[in-house]
This record gives C-alpha cells, structure tokens and sequence, in this order.
C-alpha cells in the first residue's frame, strides 16, 4: 500500500543483496518450558532451548539504492511439524529495525514481527563491542561482545554442521481484520537468505535487558518484558561476521491443521 | 505482529484521543481525469476534483502513552460506488506519518496507505507557517500557509454543510501473498474520526513538490512523482486548525463486485 | 565562526523573542557544602541551597526563522560576589540542548555550559508531564510533574517576591589556549530575559538520574555522576508554565580579584 | 564549559585515533579573486585556486568511546604568510558534522569553523557512491563520485609528492566578546593529523549545492550561497579513500602583525 500508483517501479540496480553486512550474535540457553510459550502451536522448541539476539548494521542495500538500517532480532531455536514434513530453524520471537522501509517489506511479504528501534550504530573500543536500542526514549536492551578470537578448526566445522538442515528462519503472518477484529490472515512463512562471509570472529557476548512500564513504551513493553523475563541458565560463545547477505523470496510454510 | 506474546496490553490510560493536534490543511483542484487513474474502480472522483493535503502535528495522543508524531496526508474528494450504496468522503492516496508505531496499526488495522517520512515540526514565524518532508536526506515536499484570518460566517456555514455526510475517509486495504505473489487481503475501509475544534484560521496556502528519482528515494518516489504531476487548476482557502481528535474503530465498507 | 564569510545576516524577521514556550520546572534542596564544590569562587550557594531543574520546549523561536528546540537546563541558586557589588540569581552549571545552533551561540556568546543531548518532546497523559534526556542511547535523565493546580493567590505573591532581585541566570565564560593548554577567556556573565506567563501551575515533580560511564557518554558522564550524587533533602513545588521569552543581550559581569 | 566539574576525564582508553574512516574528496578549480575573498588578510589562495570538499563517515573513534559521526568539509588551497615564515596548506572554510561534542571541540581547541548539518550515511550502489547534508529539513549539498579505479603509480607519486609541505590544515579562531561585541580571541591555527590508508580508489566526483534563504537555514543560508556562487572551472580527479586517521594537538600559528 499504497496500490493506486501501480506495482512499486524496481531500478534494474534492485536485487536482494546487502553487499556490506556486519553482525553481533550472542545467544543463550533458556527454560524451555517459559521459552514454548511463545511458540504458536506448530512449532516446538528445538532439543535445545536456545535463543538468539543479533544485531545486523547492513549497509549497500542494493532495493534501498545503497542505504542500510541496522536491526536487532531476537529468536528461538525452533522445529515447525507441518502434517507430513517438519523443518528445523530458528522461529522469529521479534526484530527491531531503525527505518521503516524494511519493517514494512518484512511484515507484509514475509510475516516477520518486525518493529521500530533506535538502534545506535555499534562501538568497537579497544576490542569491546557494543550496542543498545531504545524507543520513545527509554532504552531497553544493552548488547555486548568481547574478547574476540578466530574460531578454531573444529568451531568452523561445528558451526557448518548445525546450519545443516537449520538455518531457516520462520515466522507467523497473522494479521487481524479491519479495526482488529477477527483474522484476515493467518499462516507460516519461512524467509531464506544466502550468506557470505569474509570474516568472522569468536568471543563472549551478553544481552542486557531493561524491564519498561506502558508508558515508557506502550507498543512494545510487553515484549520486552516477556524477553527479559526469560532466564539465562548458559551463556554461548558469542561471534562477530561481516559479509553480505542476498534475501531469497519467502515461501508460505505448508497449512498444518491445528 | 508479533502475536505470540499475546494482545498488546491496554492500559486503562488508553483511548483514541488525540488530546493536543495542530493542523495545516491545503487542497486544490486538479484534472478529473488524471486524478482518477489513481482511484480503484469502487471510487469516482467527486464533483470537485479537489486534492487535499493535510499536516498534522499530533501530540499528548493517549494510546502512545503521551506521545505524539506528524503527519502529512493526500486525499482525493471521491465517492464509493457501492452495489446498494454510496459514501461520499475522501480517498487515501498516501499518508506519511514520521514514527513507525501509527503507521503499521493504520496500515494493518484500517488499510491506510501509511508510509515513513522525515516531517519536519512546522515553524511559524510572523504568521507564516511551513513544513517540510524528506526521505533518504531527499526533501519532496514543501507546505505554507500565510495570511491567515478569522474564517466568516459564511465560511464556517459552508464548511459545516460541506461536512454533512461527506466527512468519510476512506482507504483500499490491499495485502499480497507471502513474497508478494497475488493477494491475502483486498477490501475497502472507512475511518472515521470525531474533531472537536478550538481555533480555526482562513488563508491561502501552497504545496511544493519535488520530483525525485529511484537513486533518491526507491521506495516511494513513484508516489512523490505521481502527486507532483497532478495539475493544480486552482488554490483552494487553506486552513490551520487546532483542537483534538477522537480516532473511532474503522470498519469495512461493503464489498462490491468489480 | 565561520568569520570569513562575514557576519550573519540576520532577516528583518528575526529577534530575541522565543514565542511559545512551555517549560515544566522541578527543584529541590541539596547539601550546601557539596553544591558549593561546583560553583567557581566569586559564587557563594545562596542562602538555600536549591538546585532547579528547567526543560522547556522551545517553539515559534525567530532567529531560528521558527523553528523550535528543547533543553534541559540545571541551575545553583547563588550569589555572585564582585568587589563592590553582589548579584543574586541562578548560576548554570549546565544546559542541554537537542539542536547545536543555539548551543554555540549560547556558548560563545553567553558563556553558558550548553552541551547536547537527546530531548524527547514531552508528554501529557491524563495530567502526568514527563521528559526524558539521552545522549549516546543512554537515557540520564527522567522528569516527571503531576498532580497540577493552579497556584494560590498566596503562591503567586510569594514566586513575585522571589524574583525580585533575584531573577538573574549567571555562567562562567572560560575558554581553554589553542590544543586545550591555559586560558583564553575567564570572565563571567549574566544573561537576563523577559518572559511573560500565559498559564502557570503548580504540582509534584521529580527528577531521576542515572549514573552513567565513560563508555556510556564519554564527553558528560563525569557532569550527570555529579548531578546525580547532589542529595536530595526536599522537594519543592513543581511549576508547568507556558508562554513567551524575549532574550536579552548578555552582559559581563564586573571582573573580580580572585 | 562547563568547568566547575573539573576537566573532562580521559580513560586511559582514550586515544587521537580514528580507526575506521570513510572519505569521498571532491574537489575543483575555482575563481581566484572570488575564492580569495573569503580568506582573512594572513592567508592567499595558492597558486591553484582549488576548492576541496571532503565527505568522512569517522567510525570506531577512541576519544568518543568507539561511536562515530559524518562530517563534510570545504577548504580551499591556501599559503599562510607570516612575518617570519609561511605555511602551505588548506584553510578551513566550513565544516559541517552531525554530531555536537566534536563540534565544540573543534571549534574551542582548535579553531575550526565547524556547524551542523544532518549528514547521511554514504550510499554505496553499484559503484556510485553519495551522499547529502541537510540543515533544517532543507538540503544543500549533494556528493557524488563513481567511475572509480585503482590509482596509477604516477597519480600515487603525484599525490605523495603534493602532500609534501602542504598538509597543513588550517583555520581561524575567532571567538568575539559577551554579547558578540568586539572580540575575546583573534587568531591563527593549524591542526595536523596522521593518515593511514588502507584503500585509494579514483574517479570522478561533483558537488551540487541548492541556494537556500534566511528561512530556510537562518544560521547557515550565507555560507551555503557563498559556496554555491563559487564558479567551477575545472574538477579535479575525485577520490575515495579508507584507513585511520590521529588527531594531533592542534597549534597556534605564529603572530601575524595584519
């Protein structure tokens, strides 16, 4: 929307890519039980109740001509059992975004909870990372990462085998009827991206989030309550990467009878 | 979206009240024909091909917990032709608003046509008001108002009668498939809002586009370029307007067959 | 500066006056000794040790040809101790501003300690008033009043008295050599204005510091820690006014032998 | 300012260094006469009258805790004659950044005629790279630069050679006296840094300048004109280079007698 004006004109300079990415991925083992809660019911937390919190700065957007944002994504280690197929990956708890461009693209083609932030840029000093997000002014997350190494042999090998088969994000496009009420749309997707990376470092890292009230953020307080709720029983090895990333078009995960 | 933590929690603070709105209005009329291109077939231009272009500066809005963000609005005078019915009202062709927040409950709840934009808070300087609206470092528009007088009798008459029954904005609710192949949602809306006014001014106003290019702003400058090319065949009054308003539940208009 | 291009012209449009301003004011007694370590030594803390804690929101503002801008400002009251003469008032011990323009004219012509700061439009909701300052994306500072009325007829007898003599905002204009070594300028200054009141009153305010560091806003952590360590002894009245201010040209205040 | 804190704390990871910037140069031959006119009577435009405008995305800078910010600088070739000796360098003629504390810096310790301008992240698409700065919601200044290729041996050698005596940065620091009358410091100041470039690209570049009114930029609209109005005979070979760059204490230079 608008429709009006006929399909959005792409330049023949569009693509998918994001040719200048750079990320902070920290993650952390969870209580799967509080975890599950947040999982429409076709999907189950994975063997392991992991949840991811990165921060993407992206820049060289190519479908932007060449502006970027930076977001902070939060999901949960997640397998979607569809009636005859199941697919491993990660389940899409909430992305924060700082341009609105993006959060609409992503809510609307992919399903993706995305919302708004001020995500600062991040620091690096002296070898420490970090970020923070805020809205209407009151800061919410603190993003950390720290003594940064190159990953081993075996951290690469272990890496490539648990993308194997797992790194599909997902997601539920659910969007309500005029004025609220009721369901116009309601379904899974799954948005794949091709990724390449020309570094990537690893280090300890921790998320630090602020508890808010509704009126320091009537939008999204409950989200980030419910986050900061969750309890940390084992921090992950933390990594830094830059490359870039081409997003893939979305695909409608197969209808499940609930 | 997300849906998985639940409903957004209503505090009881909550209303649709826009306690404290500033409002810079200015229209004008254009070419019928050119004007109608950009109406899905539902909607005929009005008698008056009047385009209207409306700033508003809201503030103290109670369901951000105080908040406030700007606006700016194009309307286009039309009538919905339904199959037993008809409203007459005002067609969204584009509302940028500058925080994301209004603009994916709009978008999502009422089908408007919301997009971001940096929308400058208007100055007033000697009885001259202005805005102004960028996107990507871009301006594309430029808003005045000046001399600026107590509206007469007649014209608060007439403007009361112009209301009658023709106060109805209205908006093409149109959502994609996953990936934007064909179409989840394709509906017509209507929101209307109820405004108590405390000052009203009469005076004469202008809007100044900028044509922009797909480098410039790749999301929206088809949008920008249609507006600017619309004819201005004559100034209407413009108006600024303090006071506040009441946002009231959209509905769906009837469905029509095309 | 820049001083090659000449003087600033300056429009027949502009002046000293600030038309609509709206300022919510908070104050509170502290610990004589530990204010008196930060007032240089011809300022005496005056007889009550209070420190004012100013935001305004700044609109309709003429040399800035209408536009608008909010600050924070903190303030000792003080005595000012010449050699012949003794000047009672507000000495600044710091200003925030959200827009770098009136920062350095603030700086360079008055000698007032204005730095920046993110400044969020206040809020209004259901009579609570509430601001808050970042810098960095880390929020310091949250001000909140409620509970407002208007002022007896005592207290407005009482905040004229006040003023009398009384109502001179005071600052240390020092600029440091070329590279930050020794002194160029060391004077001290007062800048006075005229305000007019078109709505006052009066409720319970506070403000809520947080300590910050060096990593978190390298260039003022060491000014909010120091802020935020004054004890509170008492609360006073907290005031909501709106209205207008004139700037007056700033003067030096008469030398003296330290 | 302000001082009654004390002196602004320096961790000991604070540092002189830039370690990630970003810069398009652009630069051109100007009319002599007209270019000289804006240089104070100490300074004369050098034997190439050429005007160079330098965009620098400063990332990862110790002094401010690892944060960043866009600056967009012009300069014109100049020699400063002194009684004594002389100096071959660039005089600052304006500095705009998007960040305030290095602009009080700038300009308090070293003299640099630095003012705002909200400045975008460069864009980077297929090759051609932009930027723009805007004032106010209004902008003034597009960057481009593209066509760009690896440096030949003899353009390297040309450069290094250039470079010899004559990287000499230098400004004006002229502060008047309280209230803007007379002046409190007059003088001449040169503010070296170390440069390490990791990358060198060249091509072609061009900046486009819109003249703007006293409504539009009040603090700023002279300078922007003045810059606008200056002829553009010839330009030169634009460049794009990365590394990281040491602020070095800047210097007084010695007394002129004018």
């Amino acid at each position: 929307m608008p429709a009006h004006f006929g399909p959005r004109p792409f330049s023949t300079k569009a693509s998918g890519w994001y040719r200048d990415v750079t990320s902070m991925v920290v993650s952390f083992v969870t209580d799967r039980e509080q975890l599950g809660r947040y999982l429409p019911s076709p999907f189950r937390v994975a063997e392991e109740a992991v949840v991811t919190i990165t921060y993407a700065c992206n820049r060289q957007v190519d479908w932007l001509a060449g502006n970027g944002y930076n977001l902070v994504a939060v999901s949960a280690a997640a397998d979607f059992i569809g009636e005859q197929e199941t697919l491993s990956g990660d389940y899409a708890l909430v992305m924060w975004e700082n341009l609105t461009d993006p959060i609409l693209t992503g809510r609307e083609l992919q399903g993706i909870p995305k919302v708004y932030a001020d995500i600062q840029d991040h620091t690096v000093l002296h070898g420490d990372w970090h970020t923070s997000a805020s809205h209407f002014g009151h800061k919410f997350l603190d993003l950390d990462v720290s003594n940064l190494r190159d990953p081993s042999e075996d951290e690469i090998a272990a890496d490539a085998a648990a993308r194997l088969g797992r790194d599909n994000p997902m997601a539920w496009r659910l969007y309500p009827g005029v004025g609220g009420f009721g369901e116009s749309i309601n379904e899974y997707t799954t948005f794949p991206s091709e990724n390449r990376i020309t570094d990537a470092w690893v280090g300890e890292g921790e998320a630090r989030w602020q508890h808010l009230s509704w009126e320091q953020n009537p939008t999204q307080f409950h989200i980030i309550n419910a986050l900061a709720d969750l309890p940390v029983l084992e921090w992950r090895p933390a990594v830094v990467v830059k490359g870039s990333t081409n997003l893939v078009v979305a695909e409608r995960l197969p209808r499940v009878i609930n």
